[in-house]
């Protein structure tokens, strides 16, 4: 193999695939990054064997071939190099990069080692705009459950019906939910939970490219992602997802509207004050003082007491939460004011932005 | 006690002084600050019994007293405050804060079981500018001993002659040395070794404070720092600096002038080939070629050769350093351009920027 490519392409390929590749440890060759020249192209691509990203790069071809690389040793590399024109040809394993006042010799392993990544039809085509994706997965990611032990909670399900994709995390405790409305009728209707892992590097991803639109194509078992040049596809967590439809409250007894800001404010103040591992903080809403009251009591440290004024709406109402959950679903909120309903400190509380109905954050009281 | 202030001033203050008491976790006591309220002033100080921190705060006092209060607490509480009027109350080892909408208890602990700050005669005053001193530790601190094996190296050795401080820091393997002038002349001469803890503390408090210009007293056993309403005392480290004149080269065979940020990147570049824990790099100076020629061989990853040109002087030279402690060096010049002086692989190479005389950067080679 010898091509050649500018700096600035080639490190930007690298950026796209190396840092997925510099996370495994499991096999060695996983470490590296699979340069190969097929089909009058250069690709180059990594995988966990979990997913697999690959990425395009404009150069020249002089002598096809393929071969992997160390990824942190190559990207580290590539990066440090001026903008210029640089050659790389590969020879008994090894590649020889030659960029202006620079020559480089890096220790290769063999293509044929290098473990294939899955593919995907590219049939049932949705369009979305990577902004509001990227918005969409922030969202909603944090509120999967952190641990394995119920594998389908642990990752995001996006799931297609007609002229919306849901996108759905929950630990159990508490649960996001966003809406993103897509241009074309699905005819089918699919339910896939990605791996957070999965999420969380197509984010990285979607924040470098400065691609506007991408293609996504969900299947039951698969997702794959298309940003030009850029290919991302991830296998799904396999299960059903939860039917959470039923634990989200269609009515209130209680209801606030408070500016998101000043409720944060609040929220941190009171929650120093929060039982260790608990984290319980207590609110108390006074539809006719027009005030919600956060307090905290720790027999060890003291106690805090702090009023906020509020639209409030419907009875008088108290229920204890996990500050941790709370600050978690305001902190995703865009939106200046956001809305507080409750039940009771046996219901769920529900929290949303107070002017979009595209967004949904449960938090299930602590009881007691 | 009953004092009142604004939560700015107290902030700043808890800003100065907490950040040295939640530190410490040794004695129970020494995570609060102490807040007092003696000679009409309200002072807030904390301690780890190797250094002190005391800071005058405005305000008024009703009632005067003492207490110490949890320090991370008491500062993160304050930080979320309303720039408002805040009074505190004492009573029965509590604290009673109230602020606006807010009301807080805080456990604290009695005054009289605080540790007292050492002090130190305020005489043989020398008048520094607060952006120079800061300049000078950061140029120096970062060569000190990491470990305590040799306490007399651990820390930077601070060394007045006439109309001069000098600040140096040796790991035995390089060594900074910066002068800073100062405009009376010292009658005394004084040499004082400071822990890295306590410049590094100083650092932090002379970058938040506004104030230009700083009073120092310097004894062999202890310093003492003032900040119009800030006082940082410690104690000095004990021993002898070893005589590091004798080190310094007073002649070279070969000199080079390069540009600092082109050499910065040649060496991190060639530094990915640099055995690890090893980390060594090759520099070949070859002034027929006006160049110098930075390369590293690693017999797992491959090797890299780097060329970048350079005003070069006297014979062609070849030496070994360790890449961290060059880079270490250069990166703490602050001029464009910076000379590299060595005689053979067996004497120590210097470092220094090309225009100023008051820095001197000291590195010895890897003897091969």
């Amino acid at each position: 193999m010898k091509i050649f490519c500018t700096q600035e392409n080639l490190n930007q390929g690298l950026n796209i695939v190396s840092h997925l590749a510099s996370k495994s440890t499991t096999l060695p060759i996983l470490d590296n990054v699979l340069v190969k020249t097929e089909g009058g192209t250069i690709e180059l691509s990594s995988t966990n064997l979990e997913m697999g990203i690959s990425c395009q790069i404009r150069g020249k071809i002089e002598k096809p071939g393929k071969i992997t690389v160390p990824a942190k040793l190559f990207a580290d590399y590539v990066s440090l190099l001026p903008n210029e024109k640089i050659s790389i040809e590969e020879s008994d394993k090894k590649i020889y990069i030659k960029c202006t006042d620079q020559e480089t010799t890096i220790q290769g392993m063999s293509a044929e080692d290098y473990p294939l990544l899955p593919s995907l039809e590219k049939k049932n085509k949705i369009q979305l705009n990577v902004e509001e994706l990227k918005e969409a997965i922030r969202e909603t990611i944090f509120a999967a459950a952190y641990d394995e032990t119920r594998p389908e909670i642990s990752g995001v399900l996006m799931k297609i019906r007609e002229k919306e994709i849901r996108l759905v995390a929950t630990d159990s405790y508490r649960l996001a939910e966003k809406v993103i409305k897509i241009e074309k009728k699905q005819d089918l209707e699919t339910e896939t939970i990605l791996p957070t892992k999965t999420l969380q590097e197509l984010i990285r991803i979607l924040s470098i490219s400065t691609v506007e639109n991408l293609e996504v194509y969900l299947a039951e078992n698969q997702a794959l992602f298309c940003l030009d040049e850029i290919e991302i596809i991830s296998r799904a967590i396999e299960g059903s997802y939860p039917d959470y439809q039923q634990i989200i409250p269609k009515e209130y007894k209680t209801r606030i509207i408070a500016n998101k800001e000043d409720l944060i404010k609040t929220i941190k103040t009171t929650s120093l004050f929060a039982r260790s591992g608990v984290n319980d903080i207590n609110i108390k809403i006074r539809p006719n003082q027009k005030e919600m009251v956060v307090s905290a009591v720790n027999a060890q440290l003291g106690e805090n007491v702090s009023r906020l004024e509020a639209v409030t709406e419907g009875e008088e109402n108290e229920i204890v939460f996990n500050y941790r959950y709370l600050l978690d679903g305001l902190q995703n909120i865009t939106s200046e004011k956001v809305v507080l309903e409750i039940i009771n400190n046996t219901n769920p509380g529900v929290i949303r932005p107070e002017e979009k109905v595209d967004y949904l954050y449960i938090i299930m009281p602590i009881k007691q």
